[in-house]
């Protein structure tokens, strides 16, 4: 067996693939000893999805070599909605196997769902993305992100966001008007309601709506979102898992430029 | 500013235009010192709907001259989906401006949404609507007038609709059989529970029953709704607001005649 | 008046008539003094249903002669439609009347919907079904079989049955891999939860997943399925009614057979 990985909660792993089936059509797994990892640009190569699963993450974990396992992301979907919510999950690959094994199992043991995957051949280049110092980094709750992109998408298709220590604005410019929406820093005893922004230097950027609202469905994962901002950098959108050591889950858009 | 209005809950706006939707396309929201008023006719032209928001529905209202404001309720809609359920409202419009500016507010003043829309020429007269005596007028929750609509409509396209003091009977005829649902006045502790029944005289009259299923989609505006009914004269359907001095919405719908 | 029948529950024949809909389009319900019975291929003639309303499913019945009333199962569905969650039913037929009489009633008697529905001439013979003696009987929790038959119809068309006193075990071979769902005998305090086999000998046997699926949608009239299993015979998947003793529910298909 060359990978071993027990998941207390299949969930996570079925909130993932969720989050990523938008985008990605076929994925590499990659796995070391460190964990799960997941690099991939969508399919019409604007915007790139980085998961990070460390090994923390699982109750437990083996892996005896690095390797990529090529996937494909519906597939992963039908699997896990065989996944109960309270179902743990073992993923196992044996040495050069051409499938993947899943396993979910219910708390009593008396149900086992699993599932032999063919694995796939994967191209894809490992890029180094660098430590990015973001002029702007906003954290606010994640429902009220994806609220937000699903209603200015409906006024046009560019969202210009425009970030600075008064607050985050969210505007759309379309036929029938124009759209807003100002948040402004939130202070509250629940975390997940926070807004809180860390400005360096105001920004203001736009990007295209219909990828924001695709990344925002990863609400599930976390109850907030990390948002990114520089002067003509990648946005960063980012969830972290419930314990933020044991991974995150990232998406990155390149800016619109204006000629 | 020539108009300017707070509206404590945007939700009823939210509201009167889901309900307006199905039946039309744009209207003239016509505004004066005594408040909002829409009056249009169907896109077929065969159904009235008539909207009155009286200024005491707004928790401040300003409006400076009598003018009609044109707008897409496709559009409304999508901007009062932005809305939060416990936000409020601000409407706004200047002197001549072709845009006029929607701003919902979170009770904690965080987060704010607008939008200006642009406006347009609609054409319209406006229609003295005679003030109705009624044969019956009846009243009855408008969840159930709404489940009688759509059960009904199953089985053909046109309803009777049959009034007398020992109730009111809804009958359709269709292909597969013969339909009713007979409903008997109602007593209750819960006014919404009630059907009550002002019977003059006995009437009976047949509509299509599509107009009657778009306007029973108004329910939320109010748990009851009241059928107004004569011999040869058009249905009234009215939902008042939940502070019936407010306003309300009504639908009018001619019957149709056997020849 | 041939046959009066008063059910407490309308829901019980909603729930029937929706587990048949998929399979059935016109069907004779055979009644006589003994109770109501339909028996019927589907449409593509691989899987028959079987019901059986005793009398005693009735808080009153009378039937002076047996008849087999012919009915449109979609017609069926539309009435039932109808009828609120707590009323009750009555049906009536008169003496080669070309109708059968449906009357839903509030609990309160304020709301009566009723229906006269046309009858059909439905050509069918009845088939006289042997008790089988099946080599293994299966009691699980009618969702959960449900949930399997759903999930595994993902990955292909053909589920195998494996069950012995180990556990009974469903099975897809598909294209991107191959699913098993495998359930132990389970005991728990709440008899829906419970999984019990009784295993003559074991048996393996493959059925063509998408009848499977639309018998699992019967899970509504009982919390448990009975699923009766021999080597090359049909399958049968049985539910009772909450009293088993005023009747049931029941699928027969037949397996496919590899050659």
């Amino acid at each position: 067996m060359v990978l071993e990985a027990h998941l207390q909660q299949a969930v996570l792993l079925k909130k993932v693939v969720d989050a990523m089936k938008d985008l990605c059509k076929e994925v590499n797994f990659d796995c070391s000893e460190k964990g799960l990892q997941v690099q991939s640009m969508d399919s019409s190569h604007v915007a790139l999805v980085a998961l990070l699963l460390r090994e923390s993450a699982f109750s437990d974990f083996k892996c005896d070599r690095a390797a990529s396992l090529g996937m494909n992301v519906e597939s992963l979907g039908k699997i896990f909605k065989m996944c109960g919510p309270s179902d743990s999950l073992k993923l196992r690959w044996q040495n050069d196997a051409d499938t993947v094994s899943f396993q979910c199992e219910s708390g009593e043991d008396d149900r086992i769902a699993d599932f032999d995957l063919k694995l796939m051949q994967i191209e894809s280049e490992h890029m180094e993305i660098p430590e990015q110092q973001y002029k702007v980094l906003a954290r606010l709750p994640s429902s009220e992100f994806m609220k937000i992109c699903r209603d200015l998408k409906e006024f046009g298709e560019t969202m210009q966001i425009q970030a600075s220590k008064e607050g985050i604005r969210f505007s759309v410019q379309g036929d029938i008007g124009t759209g807003n929406v100002m948040l402004k820093p939130r202070e509250s005893e629940k975390p997940e309601e926070k807004v809180t922004l860390t400005v360096h230097e105001s920004v203001t950027a736009t990007f295209a709506l219909r990828y924001l609202v695709t990344f925002s469905k990863a609400a599930p994962l976390c109850s907030s979102v990390e948002l990114g901002l520089g002067p003509d950098s990648p946005l960063s959108v980012k969830y972290e898992l419930e314990n933020a050591d044991n991974g995150f889950m990232q998406f990155y858009l390149a800016p619109k430029i204006d000629e």
